[in-house]
């Protein structure tokens, strides 16, 4: 189904290299597609994989660090020097050439960039200027742009000049500018095939442009791109300059870089943290994120202490504490999730959070007479304590309809005050479900034994 | 920034068909983008999106359509006539029209075919056969193929007679083809440009195809489109004939689609378990759920039943359980969010799955001292006791140790045994990490009270 070769794997490159067969393997690695030969490099060693990117020309090189994942780029990049870099940059596009730059030390940076060609180092380090996930950050400087008085004859004259000197693989568009670079109209270059060479540009393009500026939010260019099923966006500067573009190859990354950032920040991890880094990067994204689930913990231990009477003179009490809690906690975290998603879909708003509120309360109750009903009678059966099943029912059902509710208000409430739901509605929730949970539970259980002698 | 007109928004649609100035309105809602009237639409109550809905032309209501949200689209297609809706799939692109009647009962979708265009009928009932989530389900019919031996100039001729009859906005590949209709080679549209008109197809094309099945998963035709970089991708049947295309624009709602069915099911959430959907159907994908979540709260609840006779001696002790199964908890899932990210990314694989398990471990050893000791010299200033202090600490320690080992080892061990790690990996962990933090802790405490008198 991929155009794959079968006989290039990772047994294959580790006998040839343990051989010596470098002639063979520079032949082998030449057919390759770059993104298939980043993924036969992945599982070889360091020492391995920087052997096999040595045999690499500058131009394979580029191809096959930009799909390389961060991890295996770093390894390669630290042994090697700052003349091949410069040599493989500008076998780079713009951004992918800034995006390594960005990677090397300053030092470095600047050294590679002096050993580069002029224009290209122009271009690279205006890059450099932007932030990491701006647009102007995403954005690659190479396009193609005509004056809205040439003829379709001489855009397609353009085109095929550029497609000399660049590849032009993903060049979607034509941008028309004035004689200030002001962004005038836009058309896609299949559209000079449909049309007569003689017509002029400014009679054929699209005048409404959808441009965004250089310090936009990535995420707010992958929501253009989704919203309006766009190839490619013009890129302006503070003074509506055109300076660049992005591309939908290049979003569908950012789509799924950010996704999977939702995931981390639910889980409590920070973006920086990753799987190989330095284990006191880690502990320094992580520790803060777990001092702060200690203080919600040690509030739901406090509120345990309330009733150590209570569980003093029936200790089973604290055996059923885990279950009144943590199926609050799972109860509301469901909920918490498909609201969240919710909210990141813009398919719940304040206007219509009332609606998912009874709905999500209607579930809670029926989740939570189903499983109160079960663990009471359960509890009834197995301890013949009716007062003890009905005290552990009833707070089961209340605690999972409390999760019901908080986990729809709390996400809904953090979009409304300019907080990423993602972030803290997990903590907050769940130390609703927790601290709650054991307050009724115990609190009905004090009352239970002071009025029924339980 | 984007081309919203200012003007169009809620309370000026809500105040036009209050006042009945339906012609205004009409005239408002051509002028713009059907994504940004689908956002504006978006807000209204069920019956106020009717009536906005009914005022657009069969074009623009297919355009609209496709760009709402599931519920809105439900919402309007209930009051919608077979007759209508007949007009506007036959506005839609192939695959958008069968998404559609996809969603309608089957009287109602055969009515609907029955009215529809003998081409546009055939092309239908041809898609609604696959699965929705496969190839054959996210494709569409139209798309541009000429033979080998066709010159540059008749192709270009094809593409033009095409754009009269259909939208050519997304088509970005001339696909070459024999006389069986297989697949012979693939071009880009742009190359037509680039090229002398005399040339023949089979002299510029590419022959080395990328093609898909129509039964391979959506989830694979994306990593194709993330790993290759493509704009579109041809489909072919079992006998490897083209029936189809797949395009970049469908891929990205299919990214964002898949990204988030992962979060749901991290959050045990099942993905037709919607914010608006029946309550009834919500209980039905939640309870399952929440059954298996009872089962290991039991298991952990068996666990402190073990050392009743500890915490009857001592009750300050069920005051620090959530403490220790909290923070386990809380910095397993750390852990697992991260792997199985990592995963999901291609970064961890089990070769070096040895690696990542030592750097977690470092990390789960550094943060657990951190808070082991903060909480254990806490408790000991609190309570004046050393000993409850120390068997706190410990306990903190080693099950925040226990929670990044197996954090790290079961989302692997799942992905090797062929299971998605994002469905199952929490509720083990946390189930670990309960049972483990109870039992080492209480474990712990029996022991200091049996030989210290604590």
């Amino acid at each position: 189904m991929t155009r794959t070769l079968q006989d290039l794997n990772v047994t294959f490159i580790r006998e040839a290299l343990a051989h010596g067969a470098d002639q063979e393997l520079v032949v082998l690695l030449q057919e390759q597609h770059p993104a298939d030969l980043a993924e036969a490099i992945e599982p070889l060693t360091e020492e391995e994989k920087r052997r096999v990117f040595q045999l690499l020309n500058p131009e394979q090189a580029a191809d096959v660090l930009v799909e390389l994942n961060d991890l295996s780029r770093e390894e390669i990049l630290e042994e090697t020097s700052a003349a091949r870099l410069a040599e493989i940059a500008e076998e780079m596009e713009s951004d992918e050439a800034a995006d390594l730059l960005a990677t090397l030390s300053e030092a470095t940076q600047a050294e590679v960039l002096r050993r580069m060609g002029r224009e290209e180092m122009k271009d690279l380090a205006e890059l450099l200027r932007y932030r990491e996930d701006s647009a102007g950050g995403i954005m690659k400087r190479e396009l193609l742009a005509v004056r809205g008085d040439s003829t379709v004859a001489e855009a397609v004259a353009a085109f095929q000049q550029l497609s000399h000197t660049e590849d032009v693989e993903d060049i979607h568009n034509v941008f028309v500018v004035d004689a200030e670079r002001h962004l005038v109209g836009v058309l896609p270059i299949r559209r000079l095939l449909l049309v007569d060479a003689a017509t002029p540009i400014h009679r054929v393009m699209d005048p409404n442009i959808l441009k965004v500026r250089t310090d936009v939010d990535q995420e707010e260019v992958a929501r253009l791109f989704k919203k309006y099923d766009l190839l490619s966006i013009p890129v302006v500067d503070e003074g509506d300059r055109l300076v660049g573009r992005i591309t939908v190859e290049d979003i569908v990354d950012v789509i799924t870089e950010e996704s999977g950032e939702d995931l981390l920040r639910m889980g409590g991890v920070d973006e920086d943290d990753r799987i190989f880094c330095l284990p006191s990067r880690s502990v320094r994204k992580r520790l803060p994120w777990l001092t702060i689930n200690l203080a919600t913990a040690m509030l739901a231990a406090s509120v345990v202490a309330i009733f150590q009477d209570t569980i003093s003179q029936m200790v089973t009490l604290a055996v059923f504490m885990p279950i009144v809690a943590g199926m609050g906690g799972n109860a509301g975290t469901q909920t918490l999730t498909l609201i969240t998603r919710g909210i990141a879909m813009g398919e719940l708003s304040l206007t219509n959070a009332r609606r998912a509120l009874i709905k999500e309360s209607i579930v809670a109750l029926a989740n939570g007479v189903a499983i109160g009903v079960f663990m009471g009678l359960g509890t009834y059966l197995w301890k013949g304590d009716w007062i003890l099943g009905s005290v552990l029912g009833l707070a089961l059902i209340v605690n999972m309809l409390v999760a019901g509710v908080v986990g729809t208000i709390i996400p809904v409430l953090l979009k409304r005050f300019g907080v990423d739901p993602a972030v803290a509605s997990g903590i907050i929730v769940t130390t609703f479900t927790d601290c709650f949970g054991f307050f009724f539970f115990l609190g009905l259980a004090s009352l239970a034994l002071r009025f029924y002698n339980l």
